[in-house]
């Protein structure tokens, strides 16, 4: 995300990344400028745009306050907003998170800083106000994706791995899992283990599946979603 | 199934179909004959190519038996084979059983004629011998797949759904879903409700994502099977 986010950003402002692994070369190669001390960057800086997981956040928290101007802008990504919220609450700046970027209607939650709305809404972001429980909820669709594709991971062995890649309906099963390729595993985790909604919705969906084993086994057979027109063609 | 094989098999074969439903329209449209009379089709054929639900194929078996020549060859495309051989075994022409048709890799069951090998083979087909038990328990698989679409089909409402069209993981379950719409209910009610091996699949998945849930309820996350360099490109 971060990379992304130098992405989105420049050339509209400079970039300074600021990390503790040595990524010179990816951040130069985006246009970006990489720091080499982390206080100068941050006394610098008009906003500053935190792409670490929940768990780093609290320890950025008083560098925050004790380096940056009192109008710099803090932007966050975090996935699990409630928990993001409460680390983020002693932050004594303004402060929203995007914890998606894309172009179309993506979410914002508290106030987003009006320079950077317009920023994004010429770029094709249409930003839409929600409450972190709001987004929490709704993500847990998403993170059911997630759940099935690291079970599935589990779940199938090389061979049946192999016989899927040739058929139809079962290359369907690889695409979950091998779509965790372009996601990071930090999003997976905060969804799954910081999101209080999504336990509950885990166990909803293993109800569902334990309920639609037992009427197999009975031999009762429910699926009729779509006609005979629409499955024919 | 039946219209593939029609438009497989035409025009090395002239094709005549036999159906209780009105299809005149649809068959002629793919070069083939709908047939007046069942009982004169079948006295005609050189082969039969059986595409109906293993329900159904007691209900064909008196027929073919009176009707057609002693030399016809009946071929099937039943998806749960064990289910499908018992159905079969009482047919007295030789016969075989192709339960996927396309181009690649596909099983037979049973011996397969020589003059239907060739042409398959000139089209791109390769003929995989295998038991049915062979073939019911490598087709689980895509079972899987089939069961899960079914199960998030009852999982997921309308809200959900609009919200998992713009979503980059959550699209991946409405594909699992729609990709029905390509599929007949009767391959999904035979591989779910008479492949003998399923049930004990669709199990092992579940205990898979019942124990994923428990750990993540714990705060374990186990998955790393995409290392850094993967998933940060």
């Amino acid at each position: 995300m971060g990379k992304n986010a130098a992405r989105l950003f420049w050339p509209w402002l400079q970039v300074t990344v600021v990390s503790r692994r040595d990524v010179r070369r990816e951040v130069e190669a985006v246009g970006a400028v990489f720091a080499d001390r982390k206080d100068r960057a941050l006394k610098a800086a008009d906003f500053v745009f935190l792409a670490v997981p929940v768990d780093i956040i609290q320890k950025w928290t008083a560098r925050i306050n004790r380096y940056t101007r009192s109008d710099c802008v803090i932007m966050d990504c975090c996935t699990a907003r409630v928990a993001a919220e409460e680390a983020l609450k002693n932050i004594q700046r303004k402060r929203f998170g995007i914890p998606e970027i894309r172009r179309g209607t993506i979410p914002v939650i508290g106030n987003p800083d009006e320079r950077i709305a317009r920023y994004l809404g010429k770029w094709g972001c249409k930003l839409q106000p929600m409450t972190a429980e709001e987004y929490d909820r709704s993500n847990t669709d998403a993170g059911i994706a997630h759940f099935l594709g690291m079970a599935l991971d589990l779940y199938l062995d090389d061979a049946q791995r192999n016989r899927l890649k040739t058929a139809k309906s079962g290359a369907f099963l690889l695409q979950l899992i091998e779509h965790l390729k372009g996601n990071s595993p930090t999003t997976y985790r905060e969804t799954q283990v910081l999101n209080a909604y999504m336990s509950e919705a885990r166990k909803g969906l293993i109800k569902v599946l334990e309920n639609t084993d037992k009427e197999l086994d009975k031999g009762i057979f429910r699926f009729r979603a779509y006609p005979r027109e629409q499955w024919r063609e």
